[in-house]
């Protein structure tokens, strides 16, 4: 699942440029998601007084509203979006005024000083108001997602890369950069996705519920050395031999 | 986790019975969530040109609003019961007007007609309008939750069990009742909980370079302890959770 984010204040172009990548990408034949944060205090999505709302006013601590066409499931706090991107499983998701991501980012902007306050490492195009003043800006494009949708779109093709794990560089730093570091190297091109040996790599692949589970190696060596420890003593077994268990249903 | 059912025609007191029935079990110290099923067809949670419904219009298939104090996740389909509720990990959790759940139930009604119509195995006690005239029905007690609610959750915390499988009896029949048939066996006293032997007891699958091994009960009862002493505590991980786990190249 690849993950790009527009950034930029209200009213720069944000939704419409979404609007128009989700669009070319469907058209691409990717499946897509998107998330959209809602930069305004008194969001509710739900209605005062609704069935819904009584549920949550009782006491209900997460509340689903089931219709004919959509099920809408409303957590009441603000999740990571580490946690939202956990029930997605598409080609692309498009993240749209979400500050907590690290992925690659296009800058929507009226002006370019607005641009220098939220440059980052993971900006790889401008877009939004600023294109009908400027082309290009400290070295990146900067496009008019309605007319240039097309070359916008290949350009994220070209440079976003499966979602990376979030881990501190306490717990691993096997590429040598750090899970907030390997983005940033690898849009410069210093570095690539397999880099990353807990996403390419596994040695110890654990699935819960058909999940696969991201684990940090000393978490790996742990398991590894549980499980070879039993399965070990059993009749058939030779060192470095391939052991899979599984239980309950698959 | 264990579920109760409200189900009952429009305005008959489903909504207010869950209230008092979320409130009751919050205040005994129990972690409730929810699901209000909405049966009027052009329900919509989000609001016509919002931001979130422009990307839904673009095409993105799954759109999640993230604001300060909740996040939204907003599925464009109905989703089976079921597959709601593996987002729940709550003690209990309250379904409103929702039909295809085979768990204790309670129905609502204005008169008894309405409650033949809907009568089930699955029906532990009356609420709703219905109170007003009757204290039992059919052998089951007939409860006004507004000023019968201690009572009401008494026999909620006594009849519920924890949700069960959904296997066809064809895939798995060790309970002898079948998923359909072991609620109504335990409502009725002549089953109990752990006669589930998936639930209870899961099944562990060992293979060495991808053979099966035989193992008598004993060991696969270490192997699943261990396995699930370890990976039980990772994130992700919920009772009875199937756990896969593969070591080496498959």
């Amino acid at each position: 699942m690849k993950v790009i984010s527009i950034c930029g204040i209200s009213d720069s172009g944000k939704t419409t440029t979404a609007e128009h990548i989700i669009k070319e990408l469907r058209r691409r034949g990717y499946s897509v998601g998107s998330v959209k944060e809602i930069h305004y205090d008194q969001f509710k999505m739900d209605t005062e007084g609704s069935n819904t709302d009584r549920h949550r006013k009782a006491g209900s601590q997460l509340v689903t509203a089931r219709g004919k066409y959509e099920t809408d499931i409303l957590f009441q706090e603000k999740l990571p979006v580490q946690d939202i991107l956990a029930f997605y499983n598409f080609d692309y998701v498009v993240l749209e005024g979400v500050a907590d991501a690290r992925v690659p980012m296009i800058l929507t902007a009226h002006e370019a000083p607005e641009l220098d306050e939220r440059w980052s490492d993971y900006v790889i195009c401008c877009a939004g108001r600023i294109a009908r003043t400027l082309d290009t800006y400290r070295g990146r494009p900067v496009f008019d997602a309605r007319t240039q949708t097309e070359a916008l779109v290949d350009l994220i093709e070209l440079k976003t890369y499966h979602i990376l794990p979030d881990f501190d560089k306490n717990c691993c730093d096997a590429c040598g950069y750090g899970c907030d570091g390997l983005g940033p190297a690898i849009l410069k091109g210093e570095a690539r996705e397999k880099d990353c040996i807990v996403r390419t790599r596994p040695e110890v692949d654990v699935k819960i519920n058909g999940q696969p589970l991201e684990m940090v190696p000393f978490v790996q060596d742990i398991i590894r050395s549980a499980v070879t420890g039993i399965v070990g003593e059993l009749k058939g077994y030779e060192e470095g031999a391939t052991i899979e268990i599984s239980i309950g249903r698959k």
